[in-house]
């Protein structure tokens, strides 16, 4: 039995961001598929890994975490030696500009994004009406934000530097789904994002995210 | 001149994140007020230290940040052996509560708690009328994330461990509006919750940062 496990849904942005870094490292993991279809991540079980009741859940060994963001900064740190280098070394100064990038993605693009995502795709796909005045207001947000991206990767390839890292990492979730919908031209119209976000979507570690909805 | 530059407004939560930390590191710096009622946090100069426009900005001699979670991890990094340790050493997965903490402050606490202080705080404030639907909300919403912090803060005394930490300073600009408004209620009717807001709320480093709006 791997001594990791990911306990979530393929599907839930937050279980690909974990899902994602593990690829990228190369590391043995197991899958705990959650069905929240029947609220299985508010029972007891899936609470007492997360208590608040979110996918994914984390565990290696006798560690548990949740968090997307902190279960996959856990997995770059553990095995900061195999797969893909995610993570800057260095002097405090140069660590520092990974976690301002990893904070704009928290702070600045999580959100309008994460709106995005649901109204134009996870409302659809439920079923549901999609909120016109919610898209617009958060498309402009998301506009804004990634006019800033435009300027920041014409100074250095990915987000943080020129090497991907977990910043770019944990923009990829959303981004999928965005892909998907009309908001795709946010991406279209800046260039240097639009060549960014072709980029990290083709990464091969990615694609073996994606294919695990087909299983 | 100092080598550290804080940019920003002694009111607001984001500024008031990275002087509570430098106060704890016992870190000389120089405060450089902007006059967000003027939009000069909107003016050229400070759009090429925060390119979105938003205070804090943060310089330590040619490294430029903004970000307030970004600025204040760099200072408890950089100035490890001053001061309050702020940080958890040891191994990844000591390491990885902290940084579990911290992220559950990004993205279960800030949100709801930032709509309860606009709404409770700044727009009576502000002379604007106070929205009770996206109080009564978010008070909900907050109210779980606090259910959750009771049960944790049975098991060590701060958020992460049993010192006080980041995960902890993070909170203290939301916590001290809230406690001004009737949204204290929240944490008095928990008293592990009701316990650490008053503890973390008596920091002489945080009183300084309070004693800032009246210079
Ligand atoms: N900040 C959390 C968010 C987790 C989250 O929102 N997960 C969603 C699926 S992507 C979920 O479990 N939603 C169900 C719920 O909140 O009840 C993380 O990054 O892990
Ligand atoms: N995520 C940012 C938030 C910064 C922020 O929202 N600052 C507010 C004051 S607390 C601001 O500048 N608001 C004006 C604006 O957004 O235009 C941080 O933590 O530094």
């Amino acid at each position: 039995m791997a001594a990791i496990k990911v306990h979530g849904s393929p599907l839930s942005t937050a279980t690909r961001r974990v899902l994602a870094c593990l690829y990228e490292k190369e590391i043995d993991f197991q899958f705990v598929p959650i069905n929240m279809a029947t609220g299985e991540h508010k029972s007891d079980n899936f609470l007492a890994l997360n208590p608040f009741g979110q996918v994914p859940a984390f565990e290696d060994g006798d560690l548990t975490l949740f968090e997307s963001r902190a279960s996959a900064n856990y997995v770059a740190h553990e095995f900061a030696d195999k797969g893909t280098q995610l993570l800057i070394s260095g002097s405090n100064k140069e660590v520092a500009v990974l976690e301002l990038w990893k904070e704009v993605e928290a702070h600045q693009f999580n959100t309008p994004s994460s709106k995005v995502v649901w109204e134009l795709f996870f409302k659809p796909f439920l079923g549901m009406a999609t909120d016109a005045a919610v898209v617009e207001e958060n498309e402009t947000q998301l506009g804004k934000v990634l006019d800033v991206y435009e300027t920041r990767l014409t100074q250095s390839k990915y987000l943080a530097s020129d090497n991907f890292t977990l910043a770019d990492l944990y923009h990829l979730p959303n981004i999928q789904y965005l892909l998907a919908t009309p908001a795709k031209k946010l991406f279209e119209s800046r260039p240097h994002v639009d060549a960014w976000v072709k980029e990290i979507t083709a990464r091969p570690a990615w694609s073996k995210v994606l294919a695990m909805m087909n299983q």
